[in-house]
Order: C-alpha cells, then structure tokens, then sequence
C-alpha cells in the first residue's frame, strides 16, 4: 500500500489548472477556527457550455445549458431513429448549432456534449450496442457526429441519462432507481448520487429478468427468452393485451389516455402491469435496498393504476426494514430529465480531471502530470 | 455549485497531519516529467495495529494485524452467540488481549477496531437489529464492549464483511456480489471495491427475495412470508429436505459431507438448491451486471454439484452482454475472508479523515479543521 505520488506540489498544480480554465475564481475568505484565513474558490459555471441531445425514436430534443445544468436554450424536432445515424445526427448538428446561435454562443464554447439514445451503448466508446429499435446504429461512434465542437463527447442509454436528470431535479445523491417504463422496461441505477453501469455497462436491464405470467401463460419475448419482464409488463404488452381483449387502441399513448379517462378494463390492464413489476421491484429492494424508486416512460405516465399495482407488490415481497422508508413516486418532469441528464453527463465527464486538462495544457509541464487521453470523437 | 474550502493551505495542512500521525513518511524522489521533482510520500503500515473480530454462532476468531491488514497474531475459541453479548464479548476482550500480547503490543497500538457478526447489524451505530440468531443481541452497543482501546470500532453483519475480505484476498476494486449460502442466504454487495450498504443498510438481503418452489409446494419461511429463498434452497432447508428423504444428518456440515462423497440423493438436492439460487442470481445478474460473483459459507463448500446448479440456472436466463465475462466461484479462503474482511473494515474507516483527527488533535489548530466525532463506544 503506498500513496505515491500524492506530494504537496502536485495538489497545488492541480488547483492552479483549473483556475487557469477558467473554471474556479477565488471568491473571498473563509471562516477560520484558528490559522490563517483560507481563500475559498468558487466555481465559475458561465466559463462555457454544454450541449445536451435527448434522443428518442420519433423525435429529438437538442438543448445549451450552462456548467451548473441551467437551460439556456432548447430546441424539439421529429425525427425517425430508423433513419440512421447519418440522417439523424445531421439533423442534431443542425438544431445544435440553430440553439448555440440562439443563446449567443459559438461552437468554441462547448466544453462537452451528452447523448442518451433509446438503446443499449458501450459507454466507454459512446456506441450502441446492438440496440433492438434502432436499425442501422449498432457499433456507430456517436462521438464522431460532434467533431466540429472539439470537446469530449459522452453518450449512455436513455434510461441512465433520464436517472441522473431525476437526481438533478431531486437534487439529493442518495441511492436511487430510475425505472422506465415505455414499450420495453429499463432502469438507472444511482449509487450515492451516480450512474452505476456494472462490468459491461448493462446494469439495470430489468426488462429480461424472468418472471411469473399471472395467468399462467407462457410469452415469448423479442430476446428469445420465456416470460421476461417486459414481455408481460411492457407498453408492448399492455397494447398486445387490451387489443386482445377488444379494446380499440393503436399506440401505447392512446392507452394511457385510456386509463387517464378510467376505461375499467384498460385500468385493470395498468394495475395487473404494475404488479408484476411490483414483484420484480421487491427482489430488486431487498438487494439494493434504495432510498426512492421513481418511475417514468410513457406507460408510468398512467399514474396511479400502474403504482398501486407496483406498490402493492412491492409493500407485500420486500423485507419491513428496506420498505419502511422507501418512496415510490412516478417523475415530475419526465420530459425534462433527458436533456437534464445529458447535460449532467457531459459536464460531470468535462470536470473530470483528463477532459480539464484539455484546457490547460499550458500548465501541464509546471504541474508536473502529464495529458490523458479523452474521449472524443476526433 | 460551489466549492468552498478547497484551499492550498487546508490540502497542506491535511498531509502534515497524517504526517503527524506517523501514517505518511516521506519515501524519496518522484519521477519528474518537468518541474522540481515531487517528494513521495509512503504509507506506513506498522504505525498501529487493528483488531479484527469474526464472530461466528458457536465460535470466534480474533486476529491483530498492521494497518495493511497483515495478520501478526490469531486466536480462535468456540462460543455459543446465544449466551448473549456480555458473556460473549468479555471472551473476545480476553483473547483479543492474549493476542495482542503475543504480537508484543499493547491496548495503547490499537487503532482500531472491525467486529463481522452473523445478522443484521445498523453500520452507523454498531448495533445489531433483531438478529434472528443472536438472541439477546438485539440494539447492543458492540462498540462498547472495546472501549479499553480508546479507537473507533466498526461493526457490521459477517456477510459484508466477508465481502471485503474475498476483495482483499483478490486484490481487486470490481463490481462483485458475495454471496453466502449458510443456514440462510445473504449477499455482500462490492460496488468498485466498497461495500454498498444502501438506504438502512439492508441491501444485500437476497435470502427473503421470492422464488417459485420446484416442486409447487408453498413453504412458509421464519420471516413469515412465503417462498423465501432461504426457505427453499439454504442450509436450514437442505438438511430438512435430506431428512425427509431419509437421508440421517442432523447437521448441514455432515450433508455437504456426504456431497462430497458423492451421495446421490444428497448430490441432487444441492444441485437443485443451486438451481434455485441461480434463478435469483440470474435476475440479479442483469440487474448489477457485476464482474464476479464468489459463493462462500457452509454450503458452498459443497463445490462442484452447487456450482453447477447455479451456472445452469444464471447462464440460462441472464441477459448474454452481462453474462459473457462473468465469473463464478467458491471462495478459496472461506474461513479467512471473515478476519481479514473485519481488518480491513477497522483500517478503511480508521484511514478515513475523521478518525485520523484523534491522532493529531495537536495539528487541529494550525491546520483549521474542526474535530470531527467519530463513532467509538467511549
């Protein structure tokens, strides 16, 4: 065990490079119990921006915010993620660079961009994975879309992003699952107020867990697998069994809209969902033991139907002491946290030690370190 | 966002305190990419000593070893947990005293202590709760039973604790689940190398998550709910199983005795005890998508039928992105994992700022820090 390395100068290198970015100016003098005042650094969230782009199938929303998350421009188009990345990522740079002119801002002040896409991504590469609703994408370097901006360039699933814009708009860093619920089922892991990813960056893919079909009836799901979660409890199945049961829906949407208006079967549909997700959420709280589960997508936009099944299951399966203070709320502000959460992204990678080297490479043969890599898609 | 306090003048002072402490020496010259070159410092490991305490139901080991968690002394003895805690900790004082002597130490070179006990134990107080199989044990204050060492004393449940230990032994910082399949079943969850407690410190307790019975017979578990886990595939249950099937052990050590000699209807019923496991692990799989999984406790000492069991059942049903590299094993140093986990639990928070400031109250002054309370029995 030894610390090497961790000497005085380079502790004091490190905090001239960061004034030297711009990104801490000294703000006055603290309190002190004793010696000489410290001077007390504040950090300068206006020393440039990020962009933030909420990718979703049938549309895109691209926004500017500044280093502490605030909005500052945003920009919502349609779009088909079937297109592919050449199309669609085109039509990203476009509306990217429509919000940066509308705020004031050029290309040379974005410090990073962060991406969430509905489909599994390698985070370290920012490539999807064989993402299942979005042909023409897998293995695609997402970065690369961004050269023009010469930043680091972060993309992750949608469902890890919308979690850390839960965390953002909740502001607290405690343990959290972000469970969303559209046409398949996924959820954000936060552990002490970050995104968890696991070994491969698959953590929280929840929809393939196996569970039990509450009539007995086997499903095949789209994976191959039998009675997977989502193959029983997802919007796709929710839409598969209200048209079986003769109610004429079309979209996932018209059936939310169903259950807002209290259609009984639609609702019973909705609740009998939210049990056997509940059952799948009680594994998960006796595990995990989280402080809040917040649920969103488009089907969790059903309310109160789809938590009193949750619930209901959830309060029966977990063990007293990890349930006692558990929240199970749905999301106030599903549509903001994907922008939110990608601006988090990129600015919580921008503020990591490599990318801020970036910005002083000046400073870099003082400090005695040398440049990491980052990356980008340059 | 604002980051105050992080000042030159409080980073210096922090190191001269360790340094004061005698955990810093400085260790020679770096190497230098340009400026002066940086003065290394080296932990020092031999600048105290730590209890480590792995209590079992009927015995206990005691180890003292240095702050890199090298064992310099043990001592074992059987106990029976059920005598209560005065009984028991009074012969852990006892022969915790016997082997700091034999190391040539004294009370005054503790540093700290790590206490793992076999139930549920609330981290930040150090008492147990309602431990099902510590009668008598139920919100004692362990901590206090070390008062004569005048340092802080951790406790937690053994499973956590032998988490740590099996990542000490592996010398790695992954994401890994311990789970241990004794008389009930419990997890130790490592998130990059640390234990994940979660919200009330429950999150591992994997033996009450609800499974589908093999054979569809409900079994009702101590915990009063249904188609526990442990109710169905733990030791408790195994040794239940074999006798109903005329199988003469009274207790699970003979059973897994007997699977070792390749008895088999005893062979049969931990493979399927194993099926079961995996059928949560598998679920848990795609949940945490952890780099290892390490079986450990009685049971697991049955090996190869267990394994197989579990394999069959987390290669069958978990998603192949985060089963493809995934590794499981039996434990190599089950019997070690408990002490050195303990150790390293007492060196982990010992090394943690507040604790050092008991060393160096001298220094609080010049380097304008406050005392901070640390959690001791005192």
């Amino acid at each position: 065990m030894a610390l090497t390395g961790a000497s005085r100068n380079t502790v004091s290198a490190r905090v001239d490079q960061l004034i030297a970015a711009n990104l801490l100016e000294e703000g006055g003098r603290g309190w002190s119990t004793g010696g000489r005042p410290p001077t007390l650094l504040r950090f300068n969230s206006r020393a440039g921006c990020v962009l933030a782009v909420d990718l979703g199938v049938t549309s895109v929303d691209v926004a500017v915010t500044d280093l502490s998350a605030q909005i500052l421009q945003t920009i919502g188009h349609p779009i088909d993620i079937a297109d592919g990345p050449d199309l669609v990522l085109a039509e990203v740079d476009r509306l990217a660079q429509e919000a940066l002119a509308a705020a004031g801002l050029t290309p040379a002040d974005v410090c990073a961009v962060g991406v969430g896409v509905p489909g599994p991504v390698e985070f370290s590469t920012g490539r999807p994975f064989h993402p299942p609703i979005m042909p023409g994408w897998h293995d695609y370097p997402i970065p690369s879309a961004f050269a023009r901006y010469e930043c680091p360039v972060y993309a992750d699933n949608d469902v890890n992003v919308m979690a850390l814009g839960e965390m953002g708009i909740a502001g607290s860093d405690e343990d959290v699952l972000v469970v969303k619920v559209g046409t398949g089922i996924g959820c954000g892991i936060i552990v002490d107020g970050r995104v968890y990813r696991g070994a491969q960056g698959s953590a929280g893919d929840i929809g393939h867990i196996s569970v039990t079909p509450p009539d007995g009836q086997t499903v095949i799901c789209r994976c191959g697998n039998e009675n997977c979660l989502e193959a029983i409890a997802g919007g796709g199945a929710l839409l598969r069994d209200a048209r079986a049961a003769g109610v004429p829906v079309s979209t996932t949407r018209e059936l939310v809209e169903l259950a807002a208006r209290g259609d009984g079967s639609v609702l019973e549909l909705v609740r009998n969902s939210g049990r056997t997700i509940g059952t799948v959420l009680a594994s998960l709280v006796n595990f995990f033991n989280p402080h809040r589960i917040v649920m969103t997508g488009g089907v969790a936009q059903a309310g109160a139907p789809l938590l009193a099944g949750i619930r209901e299951a959830v309060y029966g399966r977990s063990m007293p002491l990890a349930a006692r203070a558990l929240d199970i709320t749905v999301s106030d502000a599903p549509d903001l946290s994907g922008r939110l959460g990608a601006a988090l992204m990129a600015i919580e990678g921008f503020l990591d030690e490599d990318s801020v080297h970036q910005l002083s490479r000046a400073d870099e043969q003082a400090a005695g370190v040398s440049p990491a890599g980052t990356r980008t898609g340059r």
